[in-house]
């Protein structure tokens, strides 16, 4: 062992000890007649001391370190004159006795600090270094801290963690899959598991009863910002339940995680069916850390003659507490917000509730007094408020609310980093009509199964058959989805009738999960939570990169690798395949 | 939730209770007044009872049951008369109230019992059905409670689980690499990791100090019996450590789950060099579970007139104790085994050390009395035991007999499937010569480095370096295996340029993880176990197979997915590539 302790460990109890630390330089401080190193590792930050005392040797050495030095150092513990009560360590420092230069370091192209002077790009090619710095350090031991409670948690309650195959079959179904050619089985393809779905439910019918696996999955997307090729999943799926079992045993789950990693107890988490989420909050996901929910005032909006409101099929307000004295540039740069082509709004109406109690509107031309107040009413606006409105077709108009109820959220300050409010979405519909494949999509995926109370209406109006789907939303954020599945082969096989599937295809891709449903398998319901996401969750993070060791690029790309890249014509050859240009 | 109470939880304590159990019919068993189900499933059997009590209903539902039937069954909980101690829930059964079938089943096409009927292929094919039964169920909890024990062990001293990529760039140095064709970027190639080597030696240049991961690997290798294309590695590195401390590490962590699974307290591990492995047991992996060390007689048989021994380069001698009685037939068998192809002997020598003192030998014509009284000795034979002699070049006799000590102590009933006898070897050569590319190869890989005392040998004599290698093997097994990697980059350029690799190639390649070195590296050294084998080590299974929930075939299949598979067209051309007939 190259040293006794790690530089986050001394303490006043080691005083005069003489013990020896190995680590990083992260700083040198010459004073003349006293130099101090801040010695660094993964455990924390140590001070070194070459005083007077020390040897001519041990001067010339500590005056030839350079940032990020590794070095070795033998000393005696002793209590610091002055302290530093910020750092554990803060009490001690070492006098030096010895340096050995373990290695030396090449300056490196960013500081290695809390925030780091390096841009992205820079830090990606030299991620090994980017990972020295302090929230790195913090987010991956979250990482490992989170998985462990998981592992444990599920465990406890009789989960098992099973590894299911990486190369297994490719079905289109879904997303893109990265494939895998096979050398053994030329002209054949492996792909790589967009998540474990069919595998867990054949291990329920193989009775495994209760089975977990924190995973890698794959897709291959064009990525946005936030995606990765690769990320992991907590996958996981129970036998012999209903939906109601999984929602509280995930609940449990995650309220252990709050508890453990950030000292928060929450109450049970409310449960919304999926049709209030979309007309409460305009989204799937609603962040419910606060109100301003949506009223719908078409009808007290259309008895004037605005043509806007008149022709529109719906009209949609929120109230927004105390923004009554937004100014005309904040209320054009709204309206601008809401026009922007992601959003599509046509524009934005707002009543201005005064603190006298007058209402001022930008459709005052249309509406008197009378009408404006019974639109506060309608939204519980009160004297200092701001309502604003938007209208036309209803889904539409739903989704561009939900937006601007998100961004006035963002302007009022009330989304809270440090408030977590957790939420199941239940009831989703099974299907969604696309316009382009002119046929029905599972809206979760084709092993969803349909409520019983909704199956009259499968072939009549499928589309509007709920589903046992569940989402667990925090803050606005998905953190995971699952479902009951269908556990009969008939139902299965009419399922991807419904989705466009010859028997053939479906024979084809999904034949030997629909054989297994024959041979004996029980009721069974699932979940999968996104772990990327989750912990960035609760490392109060925007995106999932830097809760990723090894991250791609917005290409795909692992710029410090400088993966993928090309490879030689022998393996090409082996492999029986040859490159395309691409047209 | 369907039930009260799994197939495995009923005791007499819950004697009158009325309960709903779920699970597969494992038996029906119809004695006229009285019928008798077991109900299976993953935690146990329960015995239901329909008897003259029962309703018409019930009694009507039993007879249509068939195994492997999924059923919920109501019913109270009574004392047996006659009780079965082998089952924990063997002191009651279930009256039973009302059956409903949740689902139906196809005769299954072999056993679901503890001994199958079916044959290798079906069970692969049905592999959702095998694993039903208890043996696999065993085998996949107690893979789950190792991956549990070695999680927990690790973090509780600093080890931290980090997630490298599975997406990663191709380097052509060990096997061959799977590739995965990038969409986003044509004409390039992913590789899948045939170990995150690199990645983790980053995680130590970064600073993570101790670090492991268990985690799926590949190789594109042709397969041979028992391996896999995709298998499961304990992954671990540690920084600022020696050799020693890695293997005091894993040693302690190999005990705690020696103790914990099976509960055996094992002493130290003894280590061995490879050297002596070699001379003394003819294999790196020897199984020390029993002696029958290797005796080199060269000087003491080679002064009489037999010229095979004459011409030999080594005469080595093992003693096989007691078996002085074994026949002609025997000893004939013996000399075929050690004669067969991959053995390669040419033949093979014995001295019979009968009870009544007489020693007689194959070679008679050669050596009298007195000689193989020499031999004797020399070999510690007592009268009862039998010395078999094999001559030769010393490494292929070495070798040879190493598979004859194997073959004795299988005959011999030496090799206790409960015993666990575990052994570091230590000291491997640094490299090993490859006569068919002509030059050097790496013996474990290019990243570990030679001990320091060997360095003078470098240029003139690269065999005879001795690395800072070590491998944990158990009962003849190598379970793991690492090194003290160089961390110093003018060492690593240099142990390319021994490995014939181009300063081009080896930047191309390696060129990140040796610019790495370049920004303060610190010591470090790691190991890797095999997880599988591990796993099955403890099953007390000689093949991994049935330690893997869904393992491949020996040309790589999934029969029961059926993958790889045919990809479509559409696919292809997204991906650039287009496929070529194999020639």
């Amino acid at each position: 062992m190259y040293r006794t302790h790690t530089c986050g460990q001394l303490r006043l109890d080691n005083n005069n000890n003489t013990i020896t630390l190995c680590g990083w330089v992260q700083r040198v401080r010459n004073l003349g007649a006293v130099t101090f190193i801040d010695l660094r590792d993964r455990y924390g930050i140590t001070q070194i001391v070459i005083d007077q005392n020390s040897t001519d040797e041990v001067k010339q050495l500590a005056e030839s370190l350079g940032r990020e030095y590794v070095i070795q150092v033998e000393g005696v513990v002793t209590e610091r004159s002055s302290k530093n009560p910020k750092m554990p360590t803060g009490d001690i420092e070492v006098l030096c006795k010895n340096i050995t230069i373990l290695n030396s370091a090449k300056l490196p192209p960013f500081t290695i600090e809390e925030e780091s002077d390096g841009g992205d790009e820079l830090r990606m090619k030299y991620r090994y270094l980017d990972l020295r710095r302090s929230p790195l350090q913090r987010n991956l031991m979250l990482r490992h801290k989170t998985a462990q409670l998981i592992r444990n948690y599920l465990s406890n309650i009789d989960f098992m963690e099973i590894e299911t195959p990486v190369l297994i079959k490719s079905t289109p179904e879904g997303a893109r899959d990265f494939v895998v050619p096979s050398r053994m089985n030329p002209t054949e393809f492996y792909a790589l598991p967009q998540s474990p779905q069919q595998l867990k439910q054949l291990l329920m019918i193989a009775g495994y009863d209760r089975y977990f696996q924190i995973v890698k999955c794959f897709r291959d997307e064009d990525l946005r910002a936030d995606r990765q090729p690769e990320f992991t999943q907590i996958d996981c799926e129970m036998a012999f339940v209903e939906q109601e079992d999984v929602l509280n045993v995930f609940e449990g789950l995650t309220k252990h995680l709050f508890a453990e990693l950030k000292g928060v107890t929450i109450d049970t988490f409310p449960r919304m069916p999926y049709s209030e989420a979309i007309s409460k909050y305009g989204s799937d996901k609603p962040d419910i850390r606060f109100g301003m929910t949506f009223t719908d005032i078409t009808s007290i909006a259309q008895h004037k003659e605005f043509p806007v409101f008149n022709s529109a099929e719906s009209v949609i307000a929120i109230c927004a507490q105390g923004c009554s004295e937004y100014t005309r540039k904040q209320l054009d740069s709204l309206t601008e917000y809401v026009k922007r082509q992601q959003i599509g709004a046509k524009g934005l109406i707002y009543v201005k509730y005064a603190t006298d109690g007058t209402l001022k509107s930008s459709v005052d031309k249309f509406y008197d007094q009378e009408d404006l107040l019974k639109w506060a009413e309608a939204t519980e606006a009160k004297p200092g408020d701001l309502i604003l409105i938007l209208s036309g077709e209803t889904e539409k108009t739903q989704m561009q609310m939900g937006a601007l109820r998100l961004e006035m959220g963002h302007q009022m300050g009330l989304m809270d980093n440090k408030k977590f409010s957790p939420l199941w979405v239940v009831d989703f519909p099974l299907l969604e009509w696309n316009a382009e494949t002119n046929r029905y999509h599972a809206m979760h995926h084709p092993f969803t199964s349909p409520k019983k109370e909704d199956m009259a209406m499968i072939e009549t109006s499928p589309g509007k058959v709920r589903a046992n789907a569940y989402d667990l939303v925090i803050n606005g954020v998905e953190i995971g989805g699952g479902s009951v599945r269908i556990f009969n082969s008939e139902l299965q096989a009419k399922m991807f009738a419904l989705l466009g599937f010859t028997a053939e295809q479906a024979e084809d891709q999904f034949g030997f999960l629909m054989n297994a449903f024959k041979y004996g398998a029980p009721p069974h319901a699932g979940i999968a939570f996104g772990f990327d996401r989750l912990v960035s969750l609760f490392a109060g993070l925007d995106s999932i990169r830097d809760v990723i060791a090894f991250p791609k690029n917005n290409s795909g790309r692992d710029v410090m690798m400088d993966a993928p890249s090309q490879i030689s014509a022998e393996q090409l050859k082996e492999l029986c395949i040859s490159l395309v240009k691409k047209i």
